[in-house]
């Protein structure tokens, strides 16, 4: 079963003001236009306190930006999967660069998603660890330089060397697997750049949660990927 | 200002499949239903992806069971403490046995609590950490034997030197706060017990998610504590 | 360059009484004397503050047991490469099960490692685990289920499967690696049952570090080494 | 039993390429002589691995530069209290800003640390933080606002109202506890500010690791202490 159509455009909302609550949900209704517009695949992925929020306003695909290891029990403050896909969740990121896990937690957690059918986008900081964590079998993997998250300088135009790496190690220990890559990313030029390099989609959070217009930053992102 | 009342019957849920989503609600409604027959103040601490629905749905206090210290910003996966103030918490526990914080945070969490007018309980695993805790100003420092978690031997019957002891450091460094016992309160005699012990209170968990009829326990919970 | 050769016996001391300080030399002498009577590599990972005094009272390899991805800086407290490298190390374990790495880390940490023409040794808990720790390249993969470490149930015995798993799996991302198992190996059988389901030597601890006579058990693990 | 005499001078040799093995003992020699000539008490933090020869070495008081709230037994890569005394250290470093503990954990640690009768030194970031460690009845409290460690801007100097205020607040709790401060101390002056301003001496590192001369850096520190 495809559970992450491609090409797949990923919106990280983090912990930033812009994408708490309220302006969460305005930006979940901006994506869900864009994707209705284009056909692109657009999915979000708010604080948890906002999945269920969102979730039941649009129609776009909801990720977690992280989830724990665990079953259900006595672990006062961690994430269940469980939680996140009763709250609507379709998937979760795992092992983003700010949120690094242990190797045996990403293989466990990757054995809890698949177990109640979620989608999973392991994060890999260069083309050696995206192929590690690859040999995992996550659906996705997302490949983000640290050093660029944040900026305004793409991965895909900066370090493409490092993106076609990770497209080549990536592929060899997982031929199937979905392949993102993020950090700086900006314009719509910058996304083209990321599909040109062999990748299936990006993975975006500033650029687009601190844009002016979200709503026009997405549907230059989304434009970019279909008119290929 | 006032941020807990007491006697007070604080409720975490944890990850516990009972305590998850539309059982979450259940366990809600009920606790709602024992705070205005008994006039007890009963506080629910249910997973992230839970605050917002059950913050809507009653009108007993949420709190977050943990939070993050951090301001706005790129922090995947992390708790803001403005995310789950606009979702509806009015409050979070910090550091439990099961989410420890590194002391500077526990420190710097009360400060970002503080500044969003939010009320902190922080957890300690014995009489002289609840003191170290309770020099950082807490609302409610909340002190459980973590070994005695999850069982049915409370910690105000099994071991009152332990909860004399808390109450008697916590005072010395801080008169004024609310402090609560937790772990292993099964019974309306083991909360009674508490309170004779110098507590304003208990924090329970699995003695409340996992009962037969959560309402009945809480209402035992709470009858005992408004007959004295 | 061969950095381990094979087969290959390595014990870890961990933060066992009798693998601290004067006993760990004990040890380390007794190690020595069974590697030059059966010519088997024996290599002895000692507490950080016992690898100088043992790498200059013994010819055997001494490993680190673990070692942080960091360049000379301020980081109190951490473990840094060159230094156990100057105290007399010729390698280190990586990702222990009691000391597991980000995974992002384990990636650092092997490029210091290669950096200073150090060993690495990377533990993995299951033949998934371990093939993604393989794809970073290391000296050695040690493969140990951590719920039979410390049990005398010996990995070779009672989990053949998972064995066989991890030398299918790494071999077929990374063909030249060295690759042990560990956990619970006892005797000279459990041993032989190792190198039988075609790993190329064992991790082992308790076994041998809390045997009666460390050095008839760890006569009895080389020579059934030999015997083949 | 007096376990740091004062006043006190400690140098914490972190992970610095010139506080590691060789460059380590040259130090530690230039602090004895120091030390020997003004009278000073001169504590020195070096890495694990060069406690052993360094303790043999010189005749000052060496100190680990964290240590593991653990028991003998099966913790690979941890640190031992029972280790690092019998390497001959005196005592440790617990929370260093660049290792900070759980608040539970500077707890048992100090628990584990009287047992085997070792000195404590506790690491604060701030006056609140420093006194509630402070109930916990460590021999020393050290505190270091951590955005000026490895400056040349002295915490003494920049931030006097810290420093007092600590004085002030850790006193309060614990009269007899000695209190060091730290951060960007890099001359006598420096020095004298600190004792000025009620504390009992200072935690150094680059200031004195980093200096052209470490004896004339320590050898000015030491006799500022003095002339007082």
């Amino acid at each position: 079963m495809i559970k992450v159509r491609t090409p797949t455009l990923l919106v990280n909302l983090k912990t930033y003001s812009e994408g708490t609550g309220k302006r969460a949900l305005d930006l979940a209704r901006a994506a869900e236009k864009v994707g209705s517009e284009t056909g692109v695949y657009i999915g979000l992925a708010p604080q948890f306190a906002d999945i269920a929020m969102i979730a039941q306003s649009v129609s776009i695909p909801v990720f977690a930006q992280h989830v724990d290891a665990i079953n259900p029990g006595a672990f006062t403050g961690y994430i269940l999967p469980e939680s996140i896909k009763e709250a609507g969740a379709v998937g979760a990121l795992i092992n983003h660069s700010e949120k690094r896990l242990v190797l045996a937690d990403i293989d466990a957690t990757l054995n809890r998603i698949r177990e109640l059918d979620l989608a999973s986008v392991v994060c890999g900081n260069n083309p050696e660890v995206s192929a590690a964590a690859a040999v995992l079998n996550p659906d996705v993997i997302a490949m983000e330089p640290p050093e660029l998250i944040g900026t305004r300088i793409a991965c895909s135009k900066a370090r493409p060397e490092v993106v076609t790496g990770t497209v080549k190690l990536v592929r060899r220990v997982n031929p199937k697997i979905v392949i993102l890559c993020g950090a700086g990313i900006t314009t719509g030029d910058d996304v083209a750049a990321a599909l040109e390099l062999g990748t299936d989609g990006v993975l975006v959070a500033s650029g687009v949660v601190k844009a002016k217009s979200p709503y026009k930053t997405l549907l230059d992102f989304a434009s970019s990927m279909t008119r290929r």
